[in-house]
Protein backbone atom coordinates (compact mmCIF):
# COMPACT_ATOMS: atom_id res chain seq x y z
CA UNK A 1 0.00 0.00 0.00
CA UNK A 2 3.06 2.23 1.00
CA UNK A 3 4.83 1.23 -2.09
CA UNK A 4 2.07 2.19 -3.67
CA UNK A 5 1.28 5.67 -2.67
CA UNK A 6 5.10 6.28 -3.44
CA UNK A 7 4.91 4.92 -7.07
CA UNK A 8 1.48 7.00 -7.31
CA UNK A 9 4.08 10.52 -6.20
CA UNK A 10 6.76 9.62 -8.52
CA UNK A 11 4.56 9.15 -11.47
CA UNK A 12 2.42 12.16 -11.05
CA UNK A 13 6.19 14.06 -10.67
CA UNK A 14 7.01 12.59 -13.72
CA UNK A 15 4.74 14.11 -15.71
CA UNK A 16 4.89 17.56 -14.07
CA UNK A 17 8.61 16.85 -14.84
CA UNK A 18 7.95 16.50 -18.43
CA UNK A 19 5.80 19.49 -19.00
CA UNK A 20 8.86 21.61 -17.54
CA UNK A 21 11.50 20.21 -19.74
CA UNK A 22 9.55 20.99 -22.66
CA UNK A 23 8.97 24.72 -21.47
CA UNK A 24 13.00 24.40 -20.99
CA UNK A 25 13.63 23.60 -24.35
CA UNK A 26 11.22 25.51 -25.87
CA UNK A 27 13.15 28.35 -24.35
CA UNK A 28 16.65 27.19 -25.95
CA UNK A 29 17.46 26.77 -22.11
CA UNK A 30 20.04 24.48 -20.46
CA UNK A 31 19.03 23.55 -16.80
CA UNK A 32 21.10 21.79 -13.87
CA UNK A 33 19.76 20.38 -10.42
CA UNK A 34 22.79 20.86 -8.12
CA UNK A 35 22.50 18.35 -5.61
CA UNK A 36 24.54 17.47 -2.26
CA UNK A 37 24.86 17.24 1.27
CA UNK A 38 24.33 20.18 3.62
CA UNK A 39 26.90 22.49 3.66
CA UNK A 40 29.08 20.80 0.96
CA UNK A 41 29.83 23.96 -1.47
CA UNK A 42 26.68 24.60 -3.37
CA UNK A 43 25.94 27.74 -3.19
CA UNK A 44 29.68 28.71 -3.12
CA UNK A 45 30.04 27.20 -5.93
CA UNK A 46 27.17 29.09 -7.07
CA UNK A 47 28.62 31.95 -6.83
CA UNK A 48 32.06 30.78 -8.30
CA UNK A 49 30.62 29.91 -11.47
CA UNK A 50 28.13 32.90 -11.93
CA UNK A 51 31.57 34.95 -11.54
CA UNK A 52 33.39 33.09 -14.25
CA UNK A 53 30.45 32.61 -16.88
CA UNK A 54 29.67 36.46 -16.41
CA UNK A 55 29.15 38.18 -19.82
CA UNK A 56 29.35 35.04 -21.47
CA UNK A 57 26.50 33.41 -20.48
CA UNK A 58 22.59 34.59 -18.84
CA UNK A 59 22.06 32.87 -15.93
CA UNK A 60 19.46 32.50 -13.85
CA UNK A 61 19.10 31.01 -10.67
CA UNK A 62 16.20 28.23 -8.14
CA UNK A 63 17.12 28.70 -4.65
CA UNK A 64 15.63 25.58 -2.42
CA UNK A 65 15.77 25.66 1.00
CA UNK A 66 13.39 24.17 3.76
CA UNK A 67 13.31 27.88 4.76
CA UNK A 68 15.03 31.08 4.71
CA UNK A 69 15.99 33.23 1.87
CA UNK A 70 19.71 33.56 2.83
CA UNK A 71 20.85 31.47 -0.02
CA UNK A 72 19.24 33.76 -2.66
CA UNK A 73 20.15 36.56 -0.94
CA UNK A 74 24.03 35.88 -1.28
CA UNK A 75 23.14 34.90 -4.99
CA UNK A 76 21.12 38.53 -6.22
CA UNK A 77 24.32 39.76 -5.08
CA UNK A 78 25.40 39.00 -8.58
CA UNK A 79 22.84 41.04 -10.01
CA UNK A 80 21.24 37.97 -11.53
CA UNK A 81 17.72 36.61 -11.64
CA UNK A 82 16.90 34.35 -8.48
CA UNK A 83 13.92 33.24 -6.94
CA UNK A 84 13.90 31.33 -3.52
CA UNK A 85 11.78 28.25 -3.28
CA UNK A 86 11.05 27.20 0.96
CA UNK A 87 9.72 23.63 0.71
CA UNK A 88 8.42 24.02 4.25
CA UNK A 89 9.80 21.15 5.97
CA UNK A 90 9.92 18.59 2.71
CA UNK A 91 13.54 17.96 2.48
CA UNK A 92 13.78 18.07 -1.74
CA UNK A 93 12.47 19.85 -4.30
CA UNK A 94 10.37 18.37 -6.99
CA UNK A 95 8.84 18.90 -10.42
CA UNK A 96 5.45 21.00 -9.25
CA UNK A 97 7.50 23.44 -7.14
CA UNK A 98 9.99 23.90 -9.82
CA UNK A 99 6.78 24.67 -12.09
CA UNK A 100 5.67 27.41 -9.62
CA UNK A 101 8.73 29.04 -9.38
CA UNK A 102 8.97 29.56 -13.25
CA UNK A 103 6.85 32.32 -13.48
CA UNK A 104 8.76 34.74 -11.49
CA UNK A 105 11.80 34.40 -13.94
CA UNK A 106 12.69 35.79 -17.34
CA UNK A 107 12.87 32.14 -19.09
CA UNK A 108 13.85 34.10 -22.33
CA UNK A 109 16.60 35.91 -20.97
CA UNK A 110 18.52 33.25 -19.83
CA UNK A 111 20.80 30.51 -21.17
CA UNK A 112 21.03 28.40 -18.19
CA UNK A 113 19.26 27.66 -15.27
CA UNK A 114 20.89 26.55 -11.95
CA UNK A 115 18.39 24.95 -9.44
CA UNK A 116 19.91 24.34 -6.21
CA UNK A 117 18.42 21.58 -4.62
CA UNK A 118 18.28 21.17 -0.46
CA UNK A 119 20.81 20.18 1.23
CA UNK A 120 20.49 16.05 1.46
CA UNK A 121 22.27 13.40 -0.46
CA UNK A 122 19.26 10.90 -0.23
CA UNK A 123 15.73 11.98 -1.78
CA UNK A 124 16.38 14.96 -4.08
CA UNK A 125 17.90 12.50 -6.73
CA UNK A 126 14.76 10.63 -7.21
CA UNK A 127 12.93 13.77 -7.94
CA UNK A 128 13.42 14.86 -11.42
CA UNK A 129 12.50 18.45 -12.46
CA UNK A 130 12.55 18.70 -16.22
CA UNK A 131 16.52 19.07 -16.09
CA UNK A 132 19.20 18.20 -18.65
CA UNK A 133 21.55 17.37 -16.05
CA UNK A 134 21.94 16.08 -12.40
CA UNK A 135 24.99 17.82 -10.74
CA UNK A 136 26.60 16.77 -7.04
CA UNK A 137 28.66 18.24 -4.87
CA UNK A 138 31.00 15.75 -2.63
CA UNK A 139 32.78 17.31 0.46
CA UNK A 140 35.93 15.49 1.38
CA UNK A 141 35.19 16.11 4.58
CA UNK A 142 32.15 13.60 4.39
CA UNK A 143 34.51 11.04 3.46
CA UNK A 144 35.18 8.29 1.16
CA UNK A 145 32.58 5.55 2.09
CA UNK A 146 29.98 8.12 0.58
CA UNK A 147 29.58 6.58 -2.51
CA UNK A 148 28.80 3.21 -1.28
CA UNK A 149 25.91 4.12 1.61
CA UNK A 150 24.50 6.92 -0.53
CA UNK A 151 24.73 5.55 -4.44
CA UNK A 152 21.19 6.15 -6.10
CA UNK A 153 22.81 10.01 -6.29
CA UNK A 154 26.11 9.21 -7.87
CA UNK A 155 24.34 6.52 -10.31
CA UNK A 156 21.63 9.89 -11.67
CA UNK A 157 24.16 12.36 -11.79
CA UNK A 158 26.27 13.44 -15.10
CA UNK A 159 28.81 15.29 -12.83
CA UNK A 160 30.70 14.65 -9.61
CA UNK A 161 32.38 17.54 -8.06
CA UNK A 162 34.68 16.51 -5.08
CA UNK A 163 35.07 19.65 -3.59
CA UNK A 164 37.34 21.07 -0.26
CA UNK A 165 40.08 19.22 -1.87
CA UNK A 166 42.39 22.16 0.12
CA UNK A 167 41.21 20.55 2.81
CA UNK A 168 42.75 16.86 2.10
CA UNK A 169 46.23 17.20 4.20
CA UNK A 170 43.62 17.14 7.65
CA UNK A 171 41.08 14.86 7.05
CA UNK A 172 40.84 10.75 6.46
CA UNK A 173 39.53 10.57 2.69
CA UNK A 174 41.13 8.40 -0.38
CA UNK A 175 39.90 10.48 -3.29
CA UNK A 176 41.06 7.46 -5.75
CA UNK A 177 38.10 5.28 -3.94
CA UNK A 178 35.64 8.01 -3.92
CA UNK A 179 36.48 7.90 -8.36
CA UNK A 180 36.48 4.14 -8.25
CA UNK A 181 33.51 3.39 -6.59
CA UNK A 182 31.63 6.08 -8.09
CA UNK A 183 32.46 5.16 -11.59
CA UNK A 184 31.37 1.48 -10.56
CA UNK A 185 28.39 2.75 -10.04
CA UNK A 186 28.31 5.28 -12.80
CA UNK A 187 30.61 4.57 -15.68
CA UNK A 188 29.69 7.93 -17.65
CA UNK A 189 30.20 10.15 -14.60
CA UNK A 190 32.77 13.01 -14.87
CA UNK A 191 34.62 13.62 -12.37
CA UNK A 192 35.84 17.17 -11.37
CA UNK A 193 38.11 17.51 -8.43
CA UNK A 194 37.65 21.26 -7.01
CA UNK A 195 38.28 23.81 -4.09
CA UNK A 196 35.41 26.30 -3.75
CA UNK A 197 38.43 28.28 -1.49
CA UNK A 198 41.44 28.07 -3.67
CA UNK A 199 39.31 27.89 -7.21
CA UNK A 200 41.49 24.68 -7.90
CA UNK A 201 39.63 22.49 -10.79
CA UNK A 202 36.93 25.06 -11.45
CA UNK A 203 37.73 26.02 -14.82
CA UNK A 204 37.14 22.19 -15.88
CA UNK A 205 33.97 22.35 -14.35
CA UNK A 206 32.60 25.82 -15.85
CA UNK A 207 34.28 24.99 -19.29
CA UNK A 208 31.90 21.59 -19.38
CA UNK A 209 29.12 23.85 -18.33
CA UNK A 210 30.09 26.21 -21.44
CA UNK A 211 29.89 23.63 -23.84
CA UNK A 212 26.87 22.15 -22.71
CA UNK A 213 24.94 25.35 -23.27
CA UNK A 214 26.74 25.89 -26.74
CA UNK A 215 25.71 22.84 -27.95
CA UNK A 216 22.04 23.11 -26.21
CA UNK A 217 22.00 26.10 -28.09
CA UNK A 218 23.42 24.90 -31.90
CA UNK A 219 19.96 22.15 -31.19
CA UNK A 220 17.34 24.54 -31.06
CA UNK B 1 -5.28 15.16 0.81
CA UNK B 2 -1.24 14.68 0.80
CA UNK B 3 -0.89 16.89 4.34
CA UNK B 4 -3.59 14.00 5.59
CA UNK B 5 -1.94 11.01 4.16
CA UNK B 6 1.35 12.65 5.91
CA UNK B 7 -0.28 13.30 8.94
CA UNK B 8 -2.13 9.82 9.43
CA UNK B 9 1.57 8.07 8.53
CA UNK B 10 2.92 10.37 11.94
CA UNK B 11 0.11 9.42 14.06
CA UNK B 12 0.75 5.69 13.02
CA UNK B 13 4.22 6.06 13.71
CA UNK B 14 3.76 8.08 17.28
CA UNK B 15 1.89 4.84 17.95
CA UNK B 16 4.52 2.46 17.15
CA UNK B 17 7.24 4.54 19.39
CA UNK B 18 4.83 4.58 22.34
CA UNK B 19 5.01 0.44 22.17
CA UNK B 20 8.72 0.48 21.54
CA UNK B 21 9.49 3.24 24.69
CA UNK B 22 7.09 1.26 26.52
CA UNK B 23 9.41 -2.35 26.22
CA UNK B 24 12.74 0.16 27.32
CA UNK B 25 11.37 1.67 29.98
CA UNK B 26 10.51 -2.31 30.82
CA UNK B 27 13.72 -3.18 29.90
CA UNK B 28 15.29 -0.26 32.42
CA UNK B 29 17.34 0.84 29.25
CA UNK B 30 18.25 4.61 27.90
CA UNK B 31 17.51 4.64 24.00
CA UNK B 32 19.29 7.71 21.85
CA UNK B 33 18.55 8.89 18.35
CA UNK B 34 21.94 9.38 16.47
CA UNK B 35 21.63 11.99 13.88
CA UNK B 36 23.60 14.13 11.23
CA UNK B 37 23.98 14.92 7.73
CA UNK B 38 26.27 12.22 5.76
CA UNK B 39 29.68 12.42 6.86
CA UNK B 40 29.37 14.88 10.10
CA UNK B 41 30.77 11.44 12.49
CA UNK B 42 27.96 9.33 13.70
CA UNK B 43 29.77 6.43 13.59
CA UNK B 44 33.43 7.57 14.81
CA UNK B 45 31.37 9.08 17.90
CA UNK B 46 29.92 5.97 18.30
CA UNK B 47 33.54 3.81 18.44
CA UNK B 48 34.98 6.83 21.07
CA UNK B 49 31.69 6.31 23.13
CA UNK B 50 32.21 2.47 23.38
CA UNK B 51 35.70 2.67 23.90
CA UNK B 52 35.29 5.53 26.80
CA UNK B 53 32.17 3.83 28.50
CA UNK B 54 33.47 0.51 28.01
CA UNK B 55 33.46 -1.83 31.36
CA UNK B 56 31.10 1.01 32.96
CA UNK B 57 27.88 0.59 30.37
CA UNK B 58 26.75 -2.66 28.59
CA UNK B 59 26.16 -0.43 24.88
CA UNK B 60 24.19 -2.32 21.94
CA UNK B 61 23.83 -0.03 18.36
CA UNK B 62 20.95 -0.16 15.81
CA UNK B 63 22.87 1.20 12.74
CA UNK B 64 20.52 2.32 10.05
CA UNK B 65 21.68 2.91 6.29
CA UNK B 66 19.95 3.19 3.30
CA UNK B 67 22.14 -0.14 2.18
CA UNK B 68 24.94 -1.68 2.81
CA UNK B 69 26.17 -3.26 6.28
CA UNK B 70 29.81 -1.48 6.13
CA UNK B 71 28.71 0.47 9.94
CA UNK B 72 27.46 -2.05 11.40
CA UNK B 73 31.20 -4.04 10.71
CA UNK B 74 33.09 -1.27 12.31
CA UNK B 75 31.05 -1.63 15.55
CA UNK B 76 30.76 -5.04 15.45
CA UNK B 77 34.93 -5.07 15.82
CA UNK B 78 33.96 -3.45 19.16
CA UNK B 79 32.62 -6.71 20.37
CA UNK B 80 29.26 -5.43 21.31
CA UNK B 81 25.70 -5.82 20.03
CA UNK B 82 25.13 -4.57 16.84
CA UNK B 83 22.04 -5.02 14.41
CA UNK B 84 22.28 -2.99 11.21
CA UNK B 85 18.28 -1.77 9.14
CA UNK B 86 18.99 -1.44 5.15
CA UNK B 87 15.78 1.32 4.38
CA UNK B 88 16.08 0.34 0.86
CA UNK B 89 16.30 4.07 -0.18
CA UNK B 90 14.20 5.91 2.55
CA UNK B 91 15.75 8.82 3.94
CA UNK B 92 15.55 8.12 7.94
CA UNK B 93 14.62 5.45 10.30
CA UNK B 94 11.30 5.19 11.89
CA UNK B 95 9.59 3.62 14.84
CA UNK B 96 8.75 0.20 12.47
CA UNK B 97 11.99 -0.32 11.53
CA UNK B 98 13.34 -0.01 14.92
CA UNK B 99 10.94 -2.24 16.11
CA UNK B 100 11.46 -4.89 13.97
CA UNK B 101 15.08 -4.65 14.92
CA UNK B 102 14.85 -5.16 18.82
CA UNK B 103 14.28 -8.98 18.39
CA UNK B 104 17.48 -9.13 16.94
CA UNK B 105 19.27 -7.54 20.28
CA UNK B 106 19.31 -9.02 24.15
CA UNK B 107 17.83 -6.10 25.91
CA UNK B 108 18.30 -7.07 29.32
CA UNK B 109 21.82 -7.41 28.77
CA UNK B 110 21.81 -3.62 27.80
CA UNK B 111 21.80 -0.32 29.61
CA UNK B 112 21.99 1.75 27.11
CA UNK B 113 20.91 1.14 22.82
CA UNK B 114 22.43 4.28 20.67
CA UNK B 115 20.67 4.24 17.15
CA UNK B 116 22.83 5.46 14.71
CA UNK B 117 20.27 7.39 12.22
CA UNK B 118 20.64 7.47 8.15
CA UNK B 119 22.65 10.61 7.14
CA UNK B 120 20.41 13.44 6.59
CA UNK B 121 19.46 16.69 8.84
CA UNK B 122 15.87 16.88 7.12
CA UNK B 123 13.26 14.17 7.93
CA UNK B 124 15.04 12.03 10.52
CA UNK B 125 13.71 14.78 13.06
CA UNK B 126 10.47 14.29 12.40
CA UNK B 127 10.16 10.35 13.05
CA UNK B 128 10.15 9.03 16.51
CA UNK B 129 11.16 6.09 17.30
CA UNK B 130 10.58 5.64 21.26
CA UNK B 131 13.96 7.06 22.13
CA UNK B 132 14.39 9.16 25.65
CA UNK B 133 16.55 11.88 23.41
CA UNK B 134 17.91 12.68 19.86
CA UNK B 135 20.96 14.09 19.78
CA UNK B 136 22.97 15.66 16.74
CA UNK B 137 26.14 16.30 15.24
CA UNK B 138 27.04 19.01 13.26
CA UNK B 139 30.92 19.09 11.90
CA UNK B 140 32.05 22.45 11.38
CA UNK B 141 33.08 21.96 7.89
CA UNK B 142 29.12 22.34 6.77
CA UNK B 143 29.11 25.71 8.14
CA UNK B 144 27.49 28.25 10.26
CA UNK B 145 24.08 29.10 8.59
CA UNK B 146 23.21 25.39 9.27
CA UNK B 147 20.99 26.00 12.76
CA UNK B 148 18.75 28.91 10.39
CA UNK B 149 18.16 26.44 7.54
CA UNK B 150 17.73 23.20 9.15
CA UNK B 151 16.09 24.23 12.35
CA UNK B 152 14.00 21.36 12.98
CA UNK B 153 16.81 18.99 14.15
CA UNK B 154 18.23 21.70 16.29
CA UNK B 155 14.82 21.82 17.73
CA UNK B 156 14.11 18.37 18.69
CA UNK B 157 17.57 18.06 20.00
CA UNK B 158 18.27 17.55 23.60
CA UNK B 159 22.52 17.58 22.74
CA UNK B 160 24.02 19.09 19.88
CA UNK B 161 27.86 17.87 19.29
CA UNK B 162 29.65 20.50 17.18
CA UNK B 163 32.35 18.05 15.97
CA UNK B 164 35.53 18.10 14.03
CA UNK B 165 36.72 21.25 15.73
CA UNK B 166 40.34 20.41 14.81
CA UNK B 167 39.59 21.69 11.35
CA UNK B 168 38.55 25.48 12.80
CA UNK B 169 41.90 26.88 11.31
CA UNK B 170 41.17 25.50 7.71
CA UNK B 171 37.16 26.43 7.51
CA UNK B 172 34.87 29.30 7.71
CA UNK B 173 32.79 28.58 11.09
CA UNK B 174 31.71 30.92 13.54
CA UNK B 175 31.23 28.27 16.31
CA UNK B 176 29.97 31.40 18.70
CA UNK B 177 26.95 31.86 15.72
CA UNK B 178 26.11 28.44 15.76
CA UNK B 179 25.46 28.38 18.91
CA UNK B 180 23.61 31.84 19.33
CA UNK B 181 21.19 30.49 16.65
CA UNK B 182 21.38 26.91 18.09
CA UNK B 183 20.02 27.46 21.39
CA UNK B 184 17.24 30.64 20.14
CA UNK B 185 15.31 27.96 18.55
CA UNK B 186 16.06 25.54 21.21
CA UNK B 187 17.03 26.83 24.25
CA UNK B 188 17.26 23.79 26.36
CA UNK B 189 19.84 22.62 23.99
CA UNK B 190 23.16 21.19 25.21
CA UNK B 191 26.39 21.82 23.50
CA UNK B 192 29.36 20.21 23.45
CA UNK B 193 32.42 21.09 21.21
CA UNK B 194 34.12 18.16 20.16
CA UNK B 195 36.56 15.95 17.81
CA UNK B 196 36.65 12.61 16.94
CA UNK B 197 39.96 12.47 15.51
CA UNK B 198 41.96 14.66 18.85
CA UNK B 199 39.85 13.36 21.53
CA UNK B 200 38.81 16.87 22.33
CA UNK B 201 35.65 17.46 24.06
CA UNK B 202 34.78 14.34 24.53
CA UNK B 203 34.93 13.45 28.13
CA UNK B 204 31.91 15.68 28.71
CA UNK B 205 29.62 14.09 26.25
CA UNK B 206 30.63 10.46 27.51
CA UNK B 207 30.32 12.01 31.08
CA UNK B 208 26.86 13.49 30.11
CA UNK B 209 25.69 10.14 28.25
CA UNK B 210 26.44 8.23 31.64
CA UNK B 211 24.60 10.32 34.26
CA UNK B 212 21.81 9.64 31.74
CA UNK B 213 21.78 6.04 32.11
CA UNK B 214 21.99 6.17 36.10
CA UNK B 215 19.24 8.51 36.53
CA UNK B 216 17.41 6.04 34.15
CA UNK B 217 18.64 2.96 36.10
CA UNK B 218 17.44 4.94 40.02
CA UNK B 219 14.28 5.32 38.56
CA UNK B 220 13.48 2.02 37.03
Amino acid sequence: MKITVVKNILEANDRIAEDNRRLFEESGLLVINLMSSPGAGKTSLLEHTIDALSGRLRIGVIEGDIQSSADAERISRKGIQVVQINTDGACHLDGNMVRHALPALTLSDLDLLIVENVGNLVCPAEFKMGEDHKVMILSVTEGDDKPEKYPLMFRESSILLINKIDLLPYVDCNVDKVKEVSLALNPDLKIFEISCKTGEGLDSWTQWLDEQVRTRSRHT
